[in-house]
């Protein structure tokens, strides 16, 4: 499949998630074992500090791992994720990249970097994570 | 602090955090190292396929856990967490149940496990997880 | 398979792995999704502050999982595991309890517990962990 | 401290540890915030198939990352880590790259990644894995 043709299905899938428009996920860009989103803040997604909820970090990574994950294998079933919280989320948006670490017939197992954009445009590390999904 | 002292602390944090607000979760008990939540399904927190979106999942694990810490620790940041899917999340109502498994002076190890309610009221397991939190 | 039967073939696994023997490995227990494994301490297995390795403390729970899991499903290989440290493991035997989360048919999940006993027969947790095998 | 320096308390206190002495652990090179492995095939590091063991998988790359933790911060105990297995651990030489993704001033965020060599001198990514270490 072309990239652009990956990028078109991913639109769909991401369009086809109620609790990702809710959170306002966007596909920046999608190559096959790549893929980044960016969600700007908004602020029901905060949890008690004014930080981005650990439910959303978690997202964000869940969802550009899987994201990835289909531009290799297609439709997959995450079975286990994981998060380091490196440093309070908190900015004006943020940025998630996820890549495929190695793609098995059966697993699919995936990483990615969470950054936080403050409002003068600097990014700042503040979440990795993995996931691992099955091929269905 | 009483049980009670501690459900009204809980259920102040809870009230606090907009995003718990707006996902709609509920703290049904609390005692000592042990806490348990509750949230009614919304279309809204729905994954591409109908089911509960692995960002919920992990969100509500994250915080039946750091509600457990909060219980013996007082306030603590999350620095790590995983979730097993063990099955799809899907259900009317969906259960979680945080507990302390170690309370260090600087770490608290904490695990929970997700159920989902049927219609007809069977429950299911669907996710675990676990949650490392630093003391603040 | 009757729990004899499935004791047998875990004494011949376990006999055929060189480096449980050399680590001294034992079957105490064995039903089905639950195994329990001991080792007595050694001095080759320290780390620098003669606390058991966190190589030892991870190949007892990956063990102990792994037979555990055997016992449902058969030959399974590992793709994930994690540990949790919850204190120096110091003691003159080891126990390590390891259970069947879930058992899907290309998945199966496990957890296990890592006790150490002092020369006193005191048992303290000091490790918790968790894996994901595949089945094959 | 310099380099070299790093390097030779890092000799020091692999020379320490009995289970690194018995797999044979040697330090290739050590930078702050990066520390590279190797440890030669041994029989008795065989599980059951015959691959390196789960153990020994976990040992490398936490002690890549425990060495790396050093470099930067000191003393450091592991409090968690987990292990992804891409691929069977076969081979003659085992090569693990330890790296500092975050180091705070309690916790230490760190990753590795270990590759087997064949007898031809061909390097394949084996196993990934990731350290969570605390600051004593």
């Amino acid at each position: 499949m072309s990239d652009a043709g990956l990028a078109l299905k991913l639109l769909q899938l991401n369009a086809s998630a109620p609790f990702n428009r809710w959170a306002g996920f966007e596909i920046v860009s999608a190559e096959p074992g790549r893929v980044e989103l960016r969600m700007e803040w908004k602020d029901d997604a905060a949890q008690y500090q004014g930080f981005l909820h650990a439910g959303l970090v978690g997202a964000l990574i869940d969802t550009a791992c899987g994201f990835a994950a289909f531009t290799q294998a297609g439709p997959v079933l995450a079975s286990h994720f994981q998060v380091n919280c490196l440093a309070p989320a908190v900015g004006v948006v943020f940025h998630c990249k996820g890549e495929v670490l190695k793609a098995g017939k059966r697993q699919i197992f995936t990483r990615a970097e969470l950054h936080a954009e403050s409002k003068d445009g600097i990014r700042k590390l503040v979440a990795t994570g993995e996931t691992i999904l099955m091929t269905t």
